[in-house]
């Protein structure tokens, strides 16, 4: 076998966690925090309250929310220059997926200097970095858990993943009465993109047994509560959603991703669209090509998914496959590639497939897929 | 809700995991290395191949074995002065758990100061302790994974239990490889004490999601594992018990333990026992004593032990635990607690009782627990 690596960060999960934030900073040596939110965070009221903790507990911060959704490299050297600038030491983010991997990128270039280009890829992160404290506002994006960072490099137009054991953060504070007040369709997208990390972990080809329990755990709250939180939004099945995000994040983190997450990289990085809403487009396709290669364990997904066994493994994988359609179909949300391109034209699609061959996640897909195959995947999801 | 905490180790785990332990030493800045085992382990080879590596990666290194199963305060104190004196800056453990409880005593005296009972119970150590990589070499302790380390003060005849987060150790080495050289009575001892781990955390007061899907993964894989383990000992098998260890040592570091190890600890205090042989005796009285006070948490785990549901919650949790104890039996150890104190007189269990009151881990019992109700317990076993 090979020799399987598994790293999470220290984890704060609950209701009242974010209080412990500013302690949090503190114990990890940190003076001056350099806390990257965005502006919807902030206009909520989150970031006042961390910084009032802040100054409560004698520290002082450098505030950057100079982030847009799918962060990109110039507003990560921004920030790098801004937190060298302030002198700060310790690096924290509350916010979803966006201002958490900007934040990310902002604490690499700090302290191992050049470009974001320069750490694309798997391994590539020499020096530490300092510390981070992360409280994510969603329940899906798994930055405040992950190895990953992604960020769009604007000339190249392009996600690049940046995946190191160096860029999980030290503690990730969970803290479920932040999904209060984010919009409905942001607890949608990013359970979605949650869902998505814990298929292409579970059938990853270095997932786990420490992996696949959280994946298989992601998936089964999540079909579970999903429709829940969109109706009652109550606290309760919140914190189930943002305890499958976690979940989710320790399986991918430590398993990493496949062949949906090489295509919404691409797809993100050309196109700028809502990550979260990709994998409703692509996961489907994406499990009928890859079934074949996994059948046992896209039979334990279909599974989950139907919440019994139907006939042998390819009965229950298809059928799960089937149910899992239906259940984007009744979230009234795009579930066909051309509506969420914008454009009727299928010429996007071999320069998108090309980007993918090289994305990080493809490595470990469950099955070798060509650029033919890729193109075939993109087509039965058009 | 509370606010939960859960902090593991980094992980590699896997054959031949252990070449890397030189390196892990080397990137947490260790130049020389406080190497603590048994002679046991040592016979066997595994230290030797250790310092050949550490050799070749430049490091340095102190050895220290002095060091007894059940671990004691002295052994501790006397370790903590070796690793002063040689100037070690990083401690590495392989072995057991009881090397590996004494390495973490020996860091916290090391770098705290004072003695061990000034750090006995939850949360007590202050300073920062020396970074930490542990191996272990049998399958179940958790010592490698956990907040926890057990040390005997020799004076007052009690296994004191020190909990904080900063016991976790940095990296976790977990090689399948080691189990080979052990002793089936060592491999079944310690894949009983993860069970028992596995069963406490999964019932205990501050149980999560996060630590139950660990602890029921490793009730299965023990269940389904350890005959053929003791049978036939093949990499693959003994590889299912390591993950199984490791699991279970998630779950219990993060969602603590109860009334039995308090009682095992108790036990182990006053009698120097096999701390893994303690367990079949006490396991099945405890979980009828707690079942009424977590009977969907206790049908779950029959469920898991019997492969399916048998008629309401009640109904599986019984044959659950009468299947346990029939798991027990065919393992041809000791069933009865007359039979392991080496006594046949009573009058050893109330100054047991009394001292398992105090015990830390019976705080998350699910079952509030008098002393009457604890000797009641220790009766049904004896």
């Amino acid at each position: 076998m090979n020799v399987l690596k598994f790293s999470v960060p220290e984890i704060l999960f609950g209701e009242g966690s974010l209080g412990y934030a500013a302690l949090c900073a503190r114990r990890l040596g940190g003076e001056k925090v350099f806390l990257v939110s965005d502006p919807g965070v902030k206009q909520v009221g989150w970031v006042e309250k961390l910084t009032d903790q802040l100054r409560r507990e004698g520290l002082t911060w450098a505030y950057f929310d100079a982030v847009v959704a799918n962060p990109r490299d110039v507003q990560v050297i921004d920030g790098a220059r801004h937190y060298r600038e302030a002198g700060c030491d310790v690096v924290m983010a509350i916010g979803g997926g966006s201002p958490m991997d900007a934040a990310k990128g902002i604490a690499m270039v700090a302290s191992n200097g050049g470009r974001v280009q320069d750490y694309e890829g798997a391994n590539r992160i020499q020096r530490p970095l300092p510390p981070m404290v992360f409280i994510p506002s969603t329940a899906g994006s798994g930055a405040d858990i992950s190895q990953f960072a992604i960020i769009t490099d604007v000339e190249r137009q392009v996600k690049m993943s940046i995946i190191s054991r160096t860029l999980v953060p030290n503690i990730s504070i969970i803290d479920p009465l932040l999904l209060t007040t984010k919009p409905t369709d942001l607890v949608l997208s990013s359970a979605i993109d949650a869902l998505s990390h814990a298929v292409e972990a579970y059938t990853s080809t270095i997932a786990s047994t420490l992996t696949d329990v959280h994946a298989l755990k992601a998936i089964d709250l999540i079909m579970k509560t999903l429709p829940m939180a969109l109706e009652e939004r109550s606290l309760q099945v919140l914190e189930k959603l943002s305890s499958a995000g976690t979940s989710a994040g320790m399986a991918f983190s430590n398993a990493s991703l496949g062949l949906d997450h090489a295509l919404a990289h691409s797809l993100g990085g050309k196109l700028d669209l809502a990550h979260g809403l990709i994998h409703p487009v692509l996961l489907p396709p994406v499990m009928r090509f890859n079934q074949p290669a996994c059948p046992e364990k896209m039979a334990d997904i279909g599974e989950i998914i139907l919440g019994r066994r139907y006939g042998d493994d390819g009965d229950t994988a298809r059928a799960g496959i089937e149910r899992l359609e239906e259940f984007f179909a009744e979230l009234n949300i795009a579930t066909r590639l051309r509506e969420i391109l914008g454009t009727a034209d299928r010429a996007i699609l071999p320069p998108i497939c090309r980007m993918a061959q090289s994305d990080a996640c493809l490595i470990t897909n469950p099955r070798p897929t060509t650029l033919e195959e890729m193109m075939a995947v993109c087509e039965a999801a058009w």
